[in-house]
């Protein structure tokens, strides 16, 4: 072996693309064997895996040489993106200049995060996040030289006052959110904290990215009206969906949602990073939602998960709230987050539980873009956890607290 | 509609990312219901359609959970590296330091030559291409900002005075080659010029990039050494290969042989660029691969496409040749060159032939770095075209160029 890599590597590669903690956390975990509250996944039980292997075979039936052709669709089967248009569209959730031309189906929303920031991020420019927000969507601006703000997230929505006075310090090219049951938080925008910041993304010129994974796992009211919509003919809001927290994540699937100026260049950028996707599984997915009755097959995905969260908000309720841990119980999506003001390490105390007492969690500080923050926040998935499984781990995150805790005396 | 686009993307969108030409002919092509000579994917008739479906089924009858939740296997999956890496290992294309854990499964060859930019490419730096060469990959280089050098290829490979003098004038980060039947010209590198090129790439340490999508369909000799095995222990090589051209392009699957130090970058790309790869198409590749006689399916490919060529080539010589144009016979791959020296603006006359005689080729010049060159030039496709048509082609465009000449005068 005789090339020094560190040589070849550009400066992104060495400086700035960074391994996710969250995957560490969850690798560590399954190592020592722990009963997990780490993913961001579904429950495995709840895919709807026979379902889907009809969708699957029902395309295998179809015409196969258009499968195994590169694809001409290159921004998706349009058959799929019209399924979503006339469903985002009966949700109230789409301005009326939407169409399907302008729906793009990515990889994920991982793919549309990382071709969004391809498009409108330059190397050493600010972008303005939730504080605390998702870690991959942080690292994915990080690789391409994003400086950020961050707003402090309240129950309710981004803290406006503290939004208006870092828009007055600096000028930045987008706020990315997630609207709906956030991750890390669980919080949701109200209409009226989201029509402040669509007039200050007007007065200031700025995009808003709008990632909205958990919209339909609700478990009290339904969302409320979507950035993009309430924009209407102001055409600032790129909107981020996906059918891996609903359907399922092995499909990869998820789709962007954007002006025509917008969708050109994901056209070209499609091209250049895989020329198209496959579209089996396009063809499968669109088998399964058209043969489903969805609005009950969700209601039965909210039910499963409620009981999760019902589960494990008494877990940490009896063992351990009484030793310090705050948090508030979500409305819905996958997590629970709380802070423990005795803990002064979150990163430490997570690894002395996966080993001591075989439970894992997710430390919050990896949520903040500053590093120094949420040193006492910890984030807990309720969504792969069974009830019996979530009094267990709760049970068991209790005792390592109270262990310690005296150790640290 | 308010806002302003071109004030919001950044320099990258704006100047550097362009759409691809040869989508754009094949589309004009489809649009005028020409005869199309464009395309570099393979003969639908020639998918092992049937065979992929029940690799399919057999893997939607095993783990399902497994396939719709997300894939722990970042770098692709086991099963299929392995093969991979035995099956090149019996084809003697391996050093010995090649383990399964220096395969890197990507959405083909697209995917890995767009990860391998974003690791080693510095907006300006130089790369030293292979004049011509493959457009999407020039397209997806210009996006990270690459200058170039281009070096003549010859029937056997580059001019290797003419990269010397190229590398006594810059330094470059890569040489990028594909070196068996290459796109466009058809040419392959020879042993003897690998190990010059080698040799200068140790003493100039600069990495080579070995794109080998068309390795199997050779029509007399099967291909020389890999740059690869023929380095041994110097890791400076990084391979790319592609089941697009010998199962099936809609699978989107090719893989990168590296060392351990690029897997630990790409194992962090993938993360942040789609999380994991679906899991159902790698399981029923895997199917496919091992249920099928390889050398014998393989085989079966290579006597239809050197059908698809010999009449192309009949037509030309009948139809074309007379009229001025030169050109080499192809000993593999999809594409033959030529040069009609009378035409000094390929486009137009590529125009004129799908709208007047619905007739399709590639004009040549976007397949060099330097747009100004190869403006007599021209690349036909004989993959999809059965023995008849490419006669009928050939008739079609000589009666084109006559035409068109006459116009001229």
């Amino acid at each position: 072996m005789t090339v020094k890599w560190e040589k070849h590597f550009n400066e992104k590669t060495k400086k700035r693309l960074i391994l996710s903690t969250i995957g560490e956390m969850m690798l560590l975990a399954s190592q020592q064997n722990a009963l997990s509250l780490t993913a961001g996944e579904p429950y495995d039980l709840l895919y709807p895996s026979e379902a889907l292997k009809r969708a699957f075979e029902k395309a295998l039936n179809g015409n196969l040489v258009s499968h195994f052709s590169y694809s001409n669709e290159r921004t998706g089967m349009y058959s799929l993106r019209k399924w979503i248009k006339e469903w985002m569209a009966q949700e109230g959730l789409l301005p009326s200049w939407v169409t399907e031309d302008h729906i793009f189906i990515t990889s994920g929303s991982q793919e549309g995060l990382s071709f969004l920031t391809e498009l409108f991020l330059t190397e050493g420019q600010t972008i303005l996040v939730e504080s605390p927000t998702y870690p991959e969507a942080l690292l994915t601006f990080t690789k391409e030289g994003a400086q950020f703000l961050e707003v402090p997230l309240e129950e309710d929505g981004p803290n406006i006052e503290a939004f208006r006075n870092l828009l007055a310090r600096e000028k930045i090219s987008f706020f990315y959110t997630i609207v709906n049951y956030q991750n890390p938080t669980g919080y949701s925008t109200c209409t009226s904290k989201k029509k402040a910041i669509l007039e200050l993304a007007k007065e200031h010129d700025f995009l808003i990215i709008e990632d909205d994974p958990y919209h339909h796992l609700y478990y009290d009211a339904p969302p409320e009206k979507s950035y993009l919509a309430l924009a209407g003919d102001d055409d600032r809001v790129i909107y981020l969906g996906s059918f891996s927290k609903i359907v399922a994540p092995g499909l990869r699937t998820g789709w962007i949602i954007a002006p025509e100026e917008v969708m050109g260049q994901l056209l070209k950028l499609r091209v250049l990073s895989t020329l198209c996707l496959q579209t089996l599984h396009q063809e499968a997915l669109f088998n399964f939602l058209t043969e489903t009755d969805m609005p009950s097959y969700l209601n039965s995905l909210r039910h499963t998960y409620k009981q999760h969260r019902d589960a494990m908000v008494e877990g940490l309720d009896a063992y351990v709230k009484p030793l310090g841990l705050t948090f508030q119980i979500p409305k819905g999506g996958f997590f629970i987050w709380g802070r423990i003001p005795q803990i002064k390490d979150m990163h430490h105390f997570a690894k002395y539980c996966i080993v001591e007492e075989k439970v894992a969690f997710i430390p919050g500080d990896i949520f903040f873009a500053d590093p120094s923050k949420g040193r006492d926040t910890i984030r807990f998935s309720f969504a792969k956890t069974p009830p019996e499984l979530a009094i267990e781990g709760c049970k068991r995150l209790g005792s390592a607290l109270k262990k310690y805790l005296n150790g640290q005396k």
